[in-house]
C-alpha cells in the first residue's frame, strides 16, 4: 500500500508506524476491466483510492447510455461524495475502465480513522479542496470552450489519459457525443 | 458573527470561548450590489463566508459576457479553491449579486486557524466534501436534462433562489443563454 502512504506524505507527515495503523482500515481489491464495484442503489457505498488502472463513476441516462461524471486514475479518490456524506444510497455506478487495483474504506471505517488520526482530516480536507476546485474548473471548460476546443484542450492537457481510455468515455466526460469525438479524431489525424 | 458559529456547530462542537478566538481570524465586509471583492489577477485571494445576501464567482468569456461558475448564498463558502490551494492568482471574479455581508479570511490566516484549532479541519473537510459532491451532482444535471428540464428542475428545487436572483445569472449558471431562459419563463407563466 506504499502508493497511499506516498500520496498522504505529499500533504502531511505520517511515519511508517502510523501508516501501518492507517493501512489496517483499508482493504485492497483487484478489479478486472468492466468490473462494477458499486451499483446504483446498493446499500454499501465505500470510498476508493486508485493504486493503478482507471475507475469511473457514471449514471445511465434516459437514452440508456452511460454518462461518465468522474474519472479516477492513479492516486485519485472516487465515490459519490453527497451519498457518502449523507449515508444514503447513490444513483451512480462505479466501475473499472481497465483492470485496476484499488483500496477500499467504508464510511464507518473512515470515520473511525479520522477520530483516531486527526491529522488525516488535514489530508482529506486538502484532497477535497483540490477536487472541488478542479470540478469548478472543469465547469469553466465546459461553459467556456466550443465542443472542438474542449476536446483538443483536454487532449493536450492529459495526452496519456486520452490515449489510454476508451474514446466514448472521454466523450461523455466532456459532455460530447462519442460520434462527435470520433469525427474530431479523424479530422485531427488527417 | 453568530451565523458562522451556528454553521460550524452543525458539524463540530465549538464553545463560545473557542469561537471567540476563531472569529478573530475573520474580517466582516459589507458589500453593495455589484461590488467586486476579488478581480481576476488580483494578488490577494481570500476565502469568503456569506452571512446574508448572495455572491457569485464568474469569468468573462470570449464573447465578453459574464459566465457564473458558482453561487454562494447564506451559510455558503466561496472562492477559487484551486488558486486558493496553490497560492496562485485566479482568473475568476467574485462579486456581490445583491447587497451582502460576508466574512473574509486570508489564506495565511486560514492556515494559522487550522493549526491552532485542528478540529476546524473537520469542519472544512466536511464543507468541502459536500461542496465537491454537489458539484458532481450539478454536472449530472447539466448532462442529464434537456435545457428546458434543467431550468424547471432547478426552479422547483430552489424556488426562493430562482425568484430572487437576476435571471441572466441563473441562466449562465445552468449553461443556458439568458434569452432562452426568458423565453422559458414567458412560456411557464402563460
Amino acid at each position: 500500500m506504499k502508493e497511499l502512504h506516498n500520496h498522504i506524505c505529499k500533504f502531511i507527515d505520517l511515519n511508517d508506524a502510523e501508516f501501518e495503523a492507517v493501512a489496517s482500515y483499508f482493504e485492497r481489491v483487484s478489479l478486472r476491466k468492466k468490473d462494477i464495484i458499486y451499483r446504483a442503489g446498493d446499500k454499501t457505498l465505500d470510498h476508493y483510492f486508485v493504486i493503478n488502472g482507471c475507475m469511473h463513476m457514471y449514471f445511465i441516462n434516459d437514452r440508456g447510455t452511460e454518462q461518465t461524471i468522474q474519472f479516477a486514475i492513479k492516486d485519485w479518490w472516487i465515490t459519490d461524495y453527497l451519498a457518502f456524506q449523507h449515508k444514503t444510497v447513490s444513483e451512480f455506478y462505479i466501475q473499472a475502465v481497465e483492470s485496476s487495483d484499488v483500496l477500499r474504506i467504508s464510511r464507518q471505517k473512515q470515520e473511525e480513522l479520522l477520530k483516531r488520526f486527526p491529522k488525516m482530516e488535514t489530508y482529506f480536507r486538502t484532497i477535497y479542496q483540490i477536487a472541488y476546485g478542479a470540478a469548478l474548473m472543469r465547469m469553466k471548460y465546459i461553459f467556456d470552450y466550443s465542443k472542438e476546443e474542449i476536446y483538443f484542450k483536454f487532449r493536450d492537457a492529459f495526452p496519456d489519459f486520452v490515449n489510454n481510455v476508451p474514446q466514448y468515455l472521454v466523450a461523455t466526460y466532456l459532455g460530447l457525443s462519442p460520434e462527435y469525438v470520433s469525427k474530431l479524431r479523424r479530422k485531427g489525424t488527417s
